[in-house]
């Protein structure tokens, strides 16, 4: 379902051959006019397909989106820019609509140019496979080294919110190596898209970590196709939205590359809210609390000194170790400095770091997964 | 050789039960009126014995070094700092020195409590022990995870620095967990010592990194025994020191845990000096660029996206794609922005990344290990 989920929704996905087997190009298209927003990576190299796609939101409201899997087509220089492109020209051909008003996600090795015959032979049997119930299949060609695909829906009084994601290595906030479209009924103005989608993001795909790495391709769309008549309720719409994207930045972690532990990080009594999230995005990616948690260690120092640590304004976030107190595994470990010498258990598939620093109300939250050996395998072996 | 190589120290390394088994306590001391100085982890949570060493500090100049391997005394509260200060006291009973003139510090699990006795007694064998050729014990003494001890000796005309490492994991800038002694007999009046010990540190053990992770115990320390009769030659002094530390810090990131790759990056042509060392910083803790050195696969691309995601001021380092330059092992792989479509030789135990961002006249260096299996299983299995 997913991204057909919400009415005046049609998708499919196609094996064009980008990659060496299984669907690997995805077209998503409102058929009323919609209205939509998209977020990009941060990264300051940006492939050709977020150059071209930010353009294209510039000129025009987003009707449709091609997905491919296989190759970023990042650092490609200006033919990568042009194939991203010669891409939207030609869905856009297909579906009777502007190339403007068509966005094009990319995912996969950087420094691959994109094979175009193969994509434009692809997009004619994506275009007349649009059908809706062609989410499933939209969800599996956008796939990398996910092991599954990741969709979730939320029907509410109305109106729906649906989407499809990819993404298990490169995760981090910013938007890191993770492709994201959002999809609903709800009736939108142009402009108003933006508005809803910055907050959802935010608490969800940018407070997510697999590797702390960020890529040169992220990005997450919403496209609203309008189609519900219910009346407005722009508060349940936030809600709505924020349940789809909290649910896709979870399955995302929980399938992080070689992933056995999904944990959860909450930071309270920061300083500031800029340094509770930046302590917990620190402790999130240290590799030292990451094997630990793989290896079901509750080696809460490796925490207390990731968190003493954590880049901000030039230096450390504030931090005082003797008004700090930590849970691990709600066992507590440390009680205001004072090391409780108690062993907590670490033996599941979920992990729940608490971190109380003491020094004022601001709070953040980030969930990560532990580093495995099969991180380590997938991604040595990536290219081969 | 290594701490013991200049006139006027001796040293002993002994087995005081700290670690299970092994040499686990060093000791360091000028039996000449030394002057000195050290630098100290930049972690919001300073281990015990950081924080008494640099009490210590400010009240004299230091004459002798305790080192033990086994616990880091950290996140041990009130009683660590007893703990520490109980141990320098002990040091200086037994040398005949003032414990302000003894610096302690430890490596080894956070939030362990220092088994006391232990200490004290083995500090008792320790005395007994000193010798003018006792360096090899007490760099033996200090390692953790290490596979092998690490010591280095620079002669010059008419003086000698010597000294000894620790550190495997979580080595990054701003001195994570890495211990360091270095002695030398040029004479330094006080006050001087610290002038020479910064830029030799900058230059060295704060550009490497095995794991991005900054540890709670970091400390280099230098000690003058002043034994040397030769006259003054400041420059000659300050290459070196310099020498030696860039010796130890090869060495240090060579052993990184599960290092099977030595990386040299070489970031030129940016825009400003912070800029240039945090895009290499970036680039030598990505874990992509860092599973991809251990998988010999030259994926340059990930270099690039690490590169453009490197934090400065509040957002990223100055990099425009197109004008970027990449060299993989001496083979250009990115010449201004565009794919030179050649695959770059990547099959030794050596591998430079040399990226000129074509911005200005800016560089910096890193040296970086891989990321191994070996890495997850030392870390997940540490405490086991």
């Amino acid at each position: 379902m997913s991204v057909t989920a919400a009415q005046g929704f049609v998708a499919s996905g196609v094996a064009a051959g980008i990659k060496r087997e299984g669907k690997d190009l995805a077209l998503v298209r409102s058929v009323p006019r919609a209205t939509g927003a998209a977020m990009w990576t941060q990264n300051r190299v940006l492939a050709a397909p977020v150059v071209v796609s930010k353009a294209h939101l510039e000129l025009a409201q987003p009707q449709a989106v091609v997905v491919n899997s296989g190759t970023a087509n990042a650092a490609t220089g200006a033919r990568g820019e042009i194939d991203a492109l010669a891409t939207a020209a030609e869905a856009a051909r297909l579906l009777g609509l502007r190339a403007e008003e068509v966005l094009v996600l990319s995912t996969g090795v950087i420094g691959a140019p994109l094979p175009l015959d193969r994509v434009r032979a692809g997009l004619v049997d994506a275009a007349a496979a649009l059908a809706d119930d062609g989410g499933d299949d939209a969800a599996a060609a956008i796939l990398t080294t996910d092991t599954k695909a990741k969709q979730a829906v939320a029907a509410r009084d109305g109106f729906t919110v649906g989407g499809m994601a990819k993404g298990s290595g490169m995760i981090h906030p910013n938007l890191a190596t993770m492709l994201v479209v959002l999809t609903t009924d709800y009736p939108l103005a142009e402009g108003e898209a933006i508005d809803f989608l910055r907050p959802a993001v935010d608490a969800s795909f940018n407070s997510i970590s697999v590797d702390g790495e960020c890529s040169t391709n992220d990005a997450v769309v919403l496209l609203s196709s309008g189609a519900s008549t219910a009346a407005r309720d722009d508060d349940a719409f936030a809600e709505g939205l924020h349940a789809v994207c909290a649910d896709l930045a979870s399955q995302i972690v929980a399938d992080g590359e070689g992933a056995t532990v999904l944990a959860e990080i909450a930071v309270t009594g920061a300083a500031s809210e800029p340094e509770a999230k930046a302590i917990a995005r620190r402790i999130a990616t240290s590799p030292l609390v990451k094997t630990a948690l793989f290896g079901r260690d509750a080696n809460w120092g490796r925490v207390l000194a990731a968190a003493g640590s954590a880049p901000w304004n030039g230096g450390y976030a504030h931090l005082d170790p003797s008004l700090v107190t930590l849970h691990y595994n709600h066992t507590p470990v440390l009680l205001r400095g004072v090391p409780q010498g108690v062993e907590p258990p670490v033996d599941g598939a979920t992990c729940t770091i608490e971190l109380d620093l003491g020094l004022g109300d601001a709070s953040a939250t980030y969930l990560t997964s532990d580093l495995s050996y099969d991180y380590v395998r997938i991604n040595a072996e990536y290219r081969s």
